[in-house]
């Protein structure tokens, strides 16, 4: 690939030539192949409209699904079709884009092909990786069955059952012990899923699941908090990790600090040298890139995640982006950009602007600047904290704000209304409307016994 | 068990005193186990309220299904959670009833004790069992992989998935004759289920998928609905069974009456000798009884429904009720009671009637008397066909009249609201809110290959 070190670009690249030159479309429009439909490579295809490209969105399920809410849905507020979308349906009027239900198992960079686990290739001019991350066990995957994490609806679904048998099985265990495991929820991880996670299922036990158990008392519910670190939500300023710590506590749940998890099994965690017996062991610990790296025979950092440069491509190949929690994307402060869903969305944008951009055969974009938008968390049903710039709330006022720019951010008016209407009355009353303990197909009869 | 005959009981029965010799509660509440939370089984809780007996309601699952909405959920209308609710949420306030997710393996009626499958048991004074029926094959239950039927939550999310990767293969299959056979559906069974899958099949694929697929077309899809007897609904008149086939036509279902399936495989199905080459082939022909029969070692018809007295309790035993779907009820008139909600909800009122009227020593009730209030079932999004005695009703009034008793049925207002909202969706621009594949676990990951 020829390197048209005259350009303009601070990159030294170009794109249009080879990109033509591979093109059998008689329009010669760039194929561009998109693999990942999350917050990023939705993205892209939606700042894709109209600007010349036949786009190609691959992933492995069929829906897009709004992660920041994923929590809501293991701990029973929310349907999963509340957050999910059909990708599909998303571009269906946009004759440019064909969504394919596939798994990439790897990139033939020289051929510029996508290998798909079928066996078939997907030949591209133009290759955005968006892929996302999977949680990290850190080196212990074997602690996976014990300690589940929370990335899928499957996962969420999975979470949401083992919660809801737990207190099931609770109500009917003789041995006081063995109860009080079952009633034992360890979160694992203190970032904003760990204290979401841990909010709700304390507000489950307390508010919702109140007057629901006769053998039980639902107030006997344990729920611990096990971050490594030394507080709470790291990326917040001290001062609104000391609220989170404190509003946590005021909810029944127990903090530990300092210590990370050494062992989970079955039994519990061991933590600090001592062993917690608990049931049910939630991991929200730490993510790790999809294989994108290794697809690619690229640099990545300890996360996995592929380093690119100021333009989101990978070195020495112009025609393959890697954006999202896939990417370690550095800003020109020198600080890796967050793995959030608007960092993602700003690659997104900024991939797509510069395909456009070539297409036309324009001048390239500036390198991506990421603008930080602040930082969100909540804790309880009236208490969040938010983390703008100047701007610092915690409490009611800073839960309506997550409130109003979580349905904001939401797709479309009916899963608008439907999570308002959902939100009403789990806020309300406390009724979760999605306690539902379903199981793959006939595993059921195997947890009862 | 003594049998009063000097009672004026049509049955001869007597129950008060040998619940009150068993019972080991200090004020000699009468111990009611009922086992099994549908239409039957909740009605049972429900309307023991106030009537001076304390309530164990057992069921396998821990929500109560409307499983008449079911098939909405299989075709991607509405959300799980929309159609269930936690037993344990509906009886919260009740604090004579105790909820327990738990599976029965047995019944010692001797001792009067349920048998869990963890091995517990369970005393009881009066047993009402209200377990349901599953879907029959006829003796062939070697093709229930190859189709699914419909009873639970599971079955429809199965469901749901297979018909939704049915497309996802298509619009990926270069084969011509492979992409139809995955475009084709066979619905075997000409009830209101089959009917009603049928046609939402078919307007799932001519409607909600109509522009979102660039490879195949939808307007491709093959639905057959075979029935193996001489018309569709054949509880219904002639002349609705004939305006729902002409319906069904005009939605473009194929639909061959008069002749049985005699294999299906992974390769689809035989009928009248020939093989229909069917990727997703799904079973709404027959149901089996639960196997209460079997627990009390009584005599059942040949659905394997157990044979009870005009007072619904076994013969030879008055302490033991079968209700709903798990009984072959017989009216005055001779006839069986049809397996329908409002049967199994009449049985479980006159059976906390006579319960409640044991335990206050009054005079049991006349023999259970079914009144019929009539079928219902929808064809398409805008037909339906209503049988209520002189009403006889076909098309868009019959439709609006099942959506409002359908709503009307729904257990709370969030649920009526949620519902509501969906099907504006669904009936007017055809968008279905919950078109999602999700998996057990890692199951994802072999679908793709």
């Amino acid at each position: 690939m020829r390197q048209d070190t005259s350009n303009d670009s601070p990159l030294g690249l170009s794109g249009g030539h080879s990109i033509a030159a591979k093109s059998d479309y008689s329009n010669a429009r760039p194929r561009v192949v998109v693999v990942g439909a999350g917050f990023g490579g939705l993205e892209v295809v939606q700042s894709l409209a109209k600007k010349g490209a036949d786009v190609t969105i691959i992933d492995r399920r069929n829906h897009h699904l709004f992660q920041p809410l994923l929590y809501q849905v293991a701990s029973a507020s929310l349907s999963t079709s509340e957050i999910a979308w059909p990708i599909r349906a998303l571009f269906r009027k946009r004759k440019d884009v064909r969504t394919l239900l596939a798994e990439v198992d790897g990139v033939d960079a020289q051929a510029q092909n996508v290998l798909l686990t079928d066996g078939t290739t997907l030949p591209y001019d133009i290759l955005v990786l968006a892929t996302g991350a999977r949680h990290s066990y850190f080196g212990n995957d074997a602690w996976e069955p014990y300690a589940p994490g929370l990335k899928s609806l499957e996962d969420a679904v999975t979470i949401r059952r083992r919660v809801l048998l737990a207190f099931e099985k609770a109500e009917r265990e003789p041995d006081p012990a063995r109860r009080a495991a079952l009633q034992t929820f360890v979160v694992i991880g203190g970032g904003p899923t760990g204290v979401e996670l841990a909010g709700t299922i304390a507000e489950l036990a307390h508010l919702t699941l109140k007057q629901d158990f006769r053998s039980i008392d639902p107030d006997a519910t344990k729920v611990i908090l096990i971050e490594a670190g030394p507080r709470l939500l790291p990326v917040f300023t001290e001062k609104l990790s000391d609220y989170t710590r404190k509003a946590l506590q005021k909810l029944g749940v127990e903090i530990r600090l300092g210590k990370p998890v050494t062992e989970c099994s079955s039994e519990g965690v061991t933590v600090d040298g001592k062993h917690l017996p608990a049931e049910t062991i939630l991991w929200a610990a730490g993510v790790q890139a999809s294989p994108a790296a290794r697809w690619l025979n690229t640099e990545a950092d300890r996360a996995g995640r592929v380093i690119v440069g100021p333009d989101l491509t990978i070195p020495g190949n112009p025609n393959i982006f890697v954006i999202g929690d896939t990417a370690a994307a550095t800003g020109e402060d020198g600080k890796t950009v967050p793995g959030l869903a608007p960092a993602a969305k700003q690659q997104g944008q900024y991939v797509a602007d510069l395909i456009g951009r070539r297409i036309k055969l324009k001048k390239p974009p500036s390198p991506f600047r990421y603008r930080h938008q602040g930082n969100l968390a909540t804790i309880g049903r009236r208490l969040a904290v938010v983390d703008m710039g100047r701007l610092k709330l915690s409490g009611t006022l800073a839960w309506w704000m997550w409130k109003l720019i979580h349905i904001y951010f939401l797709i479309g008016v009916q899963n608008r209304l439907s999570v308002a209407l959902s939100w009403t009355w789990t806020h309300s009353i406390g009724y979760r409307s999605s306690r539902l303990i379903t199981y793959a197909d006939q595993q059921a009869d195997t947890d009862l016994k």
